[in-house]
């Protein structure tokens, strides 16, 4: 044990470090207008935390206040540090934003200094962001969007009139008339209606309850707050999540932070990730040795792996859940991209609710959507939906309550979310404009959807399942034993090095298969198919040349 | 311990019941359409989960495949219930959105279908929501999101260059200058920016770094997000934070959530709910008795009590909080709102650079700013910022990443904030209407603060502190002893009991102290000063008398 006596005498002999280094870590914060700051150097208050991280926290905070009482209060250790934080949230990852992005925008920083490279722009196929690759926006949303911001626009000839009736309808389900009231924390109730008469069209007629409804911060916001009210246990009662492998990290990235037990199921990269039954079988019965398996969530379009599920394969799910007793989550929020012949999007719900009652009138269920993605793209509104199904009303009323605190989701993005589920029908004068708008957008994707599988196959060493859906190619690559040797010296993914050395050389930002999880000794990058045909063409006639020279350079 | 074969007959016994009660529980989802849905009865389920609870989660999901196993997966018990769901989450309170406000939607949906009642409108005072209480947007505010929502509206001569100019800066640090893309996790670049610049100007010259802010999705967001970092240990180490009491009841649940140990301090209210040293010193040393307290939570101007606290007052926290260790979170979404003569915001930042290299150097401090409140009023935008101080590199990178986890604020919400903290200048074409409109919204809350205390300290019985900020009031209410011994014999609190009868009785609605928290013996409600004046003084009017007659009838 460390004396309050030692630790002052270790801050003693740390103190020398202090003056020359804070100038340089608060850099950012001092500028050159108070550089007569003093700041404890990170170094020593890291040390210390260190040194002291074998005491208590309760015998840490003693010797904090033994050093405040001895007046060295501006050096003290700083509160939170990476010793003593939340642990959870240390081991939360999310590649989607991780270190290869955050060098990508470094990239185009020093590309804007006038750096030389050997490229001249980076090409972002990291993450599916729709309108920042150059995706127009709908027409349509935009106007009622602003109709209902500047109300006052409802005077003016050049706005349609099924455009002012959406937003008036939106209005009118405002508090005082404005978006920039509070909407319910469940959502605006005539939102919720809409989104309910969607679901039941897109379902052949299964009934929706508004009531099951939840507006959301995007379907991330959904599918946390569920994960939240499954999360249990300890020890080997602690809940346990089914996700697949690959899986888009919001999952675990959630998962870690709750501190619920991820439980992994691959897909079957053979055929064409689909999922079998017989894995997650295997995946359960392993998970039920060591935590409570509780859920099983499963994303269809696929992402990163753009696989669109068949009906069958639904209803096989569906019955291995009924069977095990798991809660299903269903993430639907690429329901309007398939592009593959012979691919249809079966929603879970529909397919539950065509297995009959055994099956519709127990197995709970939460699916999700969004504004983010389908042909309308628009990530930054921040709308989503989920409905709950079979849901205990008790515990209905808890997720009610939960939703309370953060009040309610942006109340642009539920009028987004309204648009997208109420657009303009036949014979209003928005039709054919959104219709046309809705096409192009929807054709534009197939086509890139087919031009990345095809061109990614001709490279040898890359194996590309169809992209059937969704916005993203999962390809395999064949990786040379050097490559993978040194990438394992530097304590790197070998995907990692590769992409890594992708961004480097020819400006192109993909996302490693690592970070999404893959079958050991796989390697797989997630390629969006975002970006306009031609720099689309570009980047797979780049990507080719790299992945050979990449492949002689280590063989 | 049960059987799974004891399990079985207990289904049995309890098929009976499950016919004739399904469809009135799942009423809703099935209506007319499926009737012929069977579902269990919420009676068994919750039965079942009731006797299985001794047992642990794995022996009883046993028990639950050997139930399917026999055939009964139809009548299975739910997998997520209240005894099964996450415990932490059951504890979460919200008295802002609680029961009181649920029953006043009711009373609302009962008067739309022609119920007779001693009121003809609910008067919502519960909520700080000013839109909805008939507060006007800021014109230039709202065009600017028309702009950004529409981009073709910049050739509308209509439009003022100035709004013209901000959408279109704004736009440019959009990716394809959409507000449908993502923004980068922190926030768009040249609002933070921008934040930084109206910080600086706020602060009489005390520099801010960019780096340093992140944008929020309303202040809610950050507050939860640095708590989330702040968490950590178990048992005596358990990390305890300390908020005022009364406090604005995101924190309470917040902490609920997390599992952090709540630490008490109490507002003053014979010194105009002000903080005192002595207090903080009480509530700190009791806590580490129990736990580990970390952190300091200060809401200035105070919600729910309507203070602004002195400079002196700030400073001493200041100290307190260097002298003790402990991390300064300072919620100050109600900046502009200071009504009273004498008073004047000051923030902790401000104070803390004031106070010299000692303290700015070295106490960690986390500020909040939000659009909701202030003269702007736009919660539904979910708008916000955070400023960090004296952060922990490594933490910084962490919150960063958490964050990243979540894509982005919404954007519309951002590019409000950037209005807030760039609104026009002397010299544009906008800045007069702007300044007519801000100044009216805020003479006028001004007027309402006064209003309220003066009206409120005429009823015998109610004594209330002058409102000289923010936009509440929180009254002491006199409860005769009769209506204390009914409202604990009915298991409520008594000043429930008082909100939830002058609901009934007068349609207002207002929240009852204790869901802020009060010192055990006195009563409160809270009270918000929005309603439009004339609609505020009718309030008054008819609270007084309700007051009158409450305290004769239990006398």
């Amino acid at each position: 044990m460390l004396s309050s006596r030692n630790v002052w005498i270790f801050i003693q002999a740390e103190k020398k470090h202090i003056c020359h280094r804070s100038s340089k870590h608060f850099a950012g914060l001092n500028k050159s207008r108070d550089s007569s700051v003093i700041t404890p150097s990170p170094l020593s208050s890291f040390s210390l935390s260190k040194s002291l991280s074998g005491l208590s926290a309760a015998r840490r905070g003693l010797i904090h206040r033994k050093m405040s009482e001895n007046g060295v209060t501006s050096r003290r250790s700083k509160v939170l540090t990476i010793d003593t934080m939340n642990a959870t949230v240390k081991k939360v990852e999310y590649a989607v934003r991780g270190p290869i992005v955050q060098r990508a925008v470094q990239i185009e920083k020093e590309l804007n200094e006038g750096a030389k490279k050997p490229f001249t722009e980076v090409i972002k196929a990291n993450i599916g962001d729709a309108h920042a690759m150059g995706q127009q926006p709908i027409t349509f949303f935009r106007q009622v969007l602003a109709l209902c911001s500047y109300p006052e626009l409802m005077n003016e000839n050049s706005f349609p009139e099924d455009a002012k009736g959406r937003a008036h309808r939106i209005l009118q389900g405002c508090g005082g008339k404005s978006i920039g009231a509070y909407s319910a924390s469940q959502g605006i109730e005539c939102i919720r209606q809409d989104v309910a008469r969607y679901i039941e069209r897109r379902d052949g007629g299964v009934p929706c309850d508004p009531d099951n409804i939840y507006l959301t911060t995007g379907a991330s916001d959904g599918i946390v707050t569920m994960l939240k009210l499954l999360v249990s246990g300890e020890g080997q009662s602690r809940t346990g999540i089914m996700i697949s492998i690959p899986q888009y990290p919001l999952y675990s990235a959630a998962l870690a932070e709750l501190g619920a037990v991820q439980v992994n199921y691959y897909l079957n990269e053979e055929k064409c990730w689909s999922m079998d039954i017989s894995e997650l079988q295997r995946s359960l019965e392993a998970a039920r040795q060591h935590c409570n398996p509780r859920a099983l969530c499963v994303i269809n379009p696929g992402n990163p792996t753009g696989q669109v599920q068949s009906r069958e394969c639904i209803e096989e799910v569906i019955k291995f859940a009924a069977k095990e007793n798991l809660f299903l989550m269903a993430d639907e929020v690429y329901q309007d991209n398939v592009y593959a012949d012979g691919c249809e999007f079966h929603s879970f719900k529909k397919v539950l609710f065509e297995m009959g009652p055994e099956y519709s009138g127990t197995v709970e269920l939460a699916s999700f959507h969004s504004t983010s993605k389908c042909y309308m793209g628009e990530c930054g509104f921040r709308g989503g939906y989920m409905e709950v199904i079979n849901m205990d009303q008790e515990v209905k009323a808890q997720l009610t309550k939960l939703v309370s605190v953060r009040l309610c989701p942006p109340v642009p993005g539920q009028a987004l979310m309204d648009l997208v589920v109420n657009p303009p029908q036949p014979g209003e004068p928005s039709y054919n404009t959104f219709m046309k708008e809705r096409t192009a957008t929807l054709s534009n994707l197939a086509e890139k959807a087919k031009l990345t599988e095809q061109i990614l196959n001709t490279v040898p060493g890359i194996m590309c399942n169809p992209v059937q859906g969704a916005m993203y190619s999962f390809p395999q690559i064949t990786l040379p034993e050097r490559a993978i040797k040194e990438a394992k010296e530097k304590g790197q993914a070998p995907d990692m090095l590769y992409c890594m050395k992708l961004l480097e050389e020819t400006g192109i930002c993909l996302v490693p298969g690592s970070g999404f999880g893959q079958r050991d000794g796989t390697y797989h990058f997630r390629m969006t198919i975002l970006p306009p045909t031609e720099k689309l063409k570009i980047l797979l006639s780049k990507l080719k040349e790299f992945h050979q020279k990449f492949t002689q350079q280590y063989s």
